[in-house]
């Protein structure tokens, strides 16, 4: 019998813990920080002497983060971990192993996980990391027309240099704004998907994971959140939108921002769906698109930045100000010499309007 | 306006995470392993030198792991953290800090997150373990007539010297097999909650955590599991039944095991289910109903056993045999001194006869 036939469904779940583990057992030694991987209680997990470590958890939710007619199954799984290696590369942090639950309808094919797992573990190889563990589940059927959705929630664990971390919190006034490679892709990519969700198959193979897909195969920075730990003061991930992210960062600095529209590096992607009128506008999917999963940071003026790391390039793209009661979180001085606000507008769950995405 | 009226729903996320993280916050100072907690990309944690990390998650899904029907939302919150606790438990670990991802359905009342916070976060503070971070979303509707339903994930995470875990692998021939607590009452509660849903409404309180409500309140095993761990050659948490555990344990260990029917601590309410005829059989309850959350141990026949850690009673209740080709892996020597074979069935996600639990 051929290992994939479309028609398998999920097995028992012993079954399907045993062939996760058997993959996940192939990447235990990826990382001598994990003692024991899956298959007890817990995992174990030693960090390197003087080392702390960093733990964030993010789901990816059916119809919700990923829609299986717009994401191949390699593509749903590679963005499952990447949005928590996003978060270890906004700590500066070095990946020790991530853990996966997992939440499966009733007769999902057993081809569809498969290759689910194919897209995150091929992601996991790609920065040495282990899946060290996890818990899976049968998702509930909402109803008889219904058999429910598929659930997934990733933990991401790393370790980094005792009272190294880049908070939120550290930005001063005066410092420059940086940004990591490119931003909007992601949002022209995906509108560029629900217009033609067909297009994503062809992007399926895990070895896709270039520039050019931005939002299939967004690759977490984390070398260039390692080398920035010792240069910047305040860093965070872009998962909810430049608007959002920078805003986060500014509350918990308790300052303000002025962005410089002319130097923000605009994705190819985005200028091309502006020009194509698939989006109204390419700066409008930069600042709110959401989900480049490129790094924000802030450093001194002094500090020497390097124009890339790891051959992605770094922009500066406006300042830190001092806060002001009469001035906006956030203003963008235009190509016309404007001083706009830019109120946060990237992804909020809960909100009425997005309640469609 | 009143704090808690019953028709609000779930405001937008960067409340709801507001609120959340307002309540964890408080939690911060409860361990000294915590340096960054909620607010962050990422928690940081410090173990204690010498000491290696446990890293455990858990789904809690509404209509697989809760109904709302059956139980209160305080059950639910403190359910979904005894789960991630018990594991801690079964590797002998101290808790350090906990991790919740959360996906609610538009609309889910507010009172309903609060008091699933109530629950979650009394059991907590019993062990004095901080809520460090994670994630929230909105549960995706599958159609129109149904919103989606809750979905939690614990991650638990706990520090133990290393090189002491007590794993499922170390069992040695002649071991006898120890448990805390007592079995089946987990799975007589919960029928008894199925035939008659509203009696769950007068155990809302998260004081009621009394071992009358073994399914309601289950108590992590923690402090037993601490002291077992210089005592115990194997050690598991007692989840998904007697019978489906001890196999795991078996075949961790290369090992079977003869359990001594007479010898089983059979609890109160299991035996009461049977006498009212709410369960064919207490024995069932015991060997395969589940949820009890109790340790299951085992040591060389010479070690000290305690008869009781923190009020909790240990019994023995069987011996590890050497494995043989034509002996089950567990057999069970009766009171009427016969030896039957007992298969693990105990829950399993994902067979078609669960498919209504």
């Amino acid at each position: 019998m051929p290992r994939r036939t479309p028609s398998r469904t999920v097995p028992g779940e012993l079954a399907l813990i045993e062939s996760i583990r058997t993959r996940a057992a192939r990447t235990d030694s990826l990382s001598s920080a994990l003692k024991i991987g899956i298959g007890d209680d817990c995992a174990i997990l030693r960090p390197k002497p003087g080392h702390d470590l960093c733990v964030t958890t993010d789901f990816s939710l059916e119809n919700v983060h990923f829609h299986r007619d717009w994401h191949s199954p390699q593509s749903a799984g590679h963005r499952c971990l990447a949005r928590g290696l996003s978060d270890l590369a906004a700590m500066g942090a070095e990946p020790v192993a991530v853990f996966l639950s997992l939440a499966l309808p009733a007769h999902t094919p057993a081809a569809w996980v498969e290759d689910f797992l194919d897209g995150l573990l091929a992601l996991a190889a790609r920065h040495h990391v282990p899946l060290a563990g996890g818990d899976t589940a049968q998702s509930p059927a909402s109803n008889r027309n219904h058999p429910g959705l598929i659930a997934a929630d990733i933990v991401a664990v790393g370790q980094l240099p005792a009272r190294s971390p880049r908070l939120r919190s550290g930005a001063r006034p005066g410092d420059a704004i940086y940004v990591t490679g490119a931003l909007g892709g992601s949002g022209a990519e995906l509108l560029s998907l629900a217009r033609n969700p067909k297009k994503s198959r062809s992007f399926a193979a895990p070895k896709a994971a270039a520039p050019a897909h931005p939002h299939l195969y967004p690759q977490p920075r984390l070398a260039q959140g390692r080398r920035l730990r010792s240069l910047a003061h305040a860093m965070i991930d872009i998962s909810d939108g430049l608007s959002t992210d920078l805003a986060h960062l500014c509350r918990a600095s308790g300052l303000a921002a002025e962005l410089d529209e002319a130097a923000l590096p605009i994705h190819l992607l985005a200028v091309a769906a502006q020009r194509s009128g698939l989006a109204p506008s390419a700066l409008d999917l930069a600042l709110h698109g959401g989900e480049d999963y490129e790094l924000l940071f802030t450093a001194p003026p002094t500090a020497r930045i390097p124009r890339s790391i790891a051959g992605v390039p770094i922009h500066q793209i406006g300042t830190m100000r001092p806060p002001s009661r009469r001035q906006p979180l956030i203003v963008l001085s235009t190509c016309a010499s404007q001083k706009i606000p830019i109120a946060p507008a990237g992804w909020e769950h809960f909100r009425p309007e997005n309640r469609t995405k």
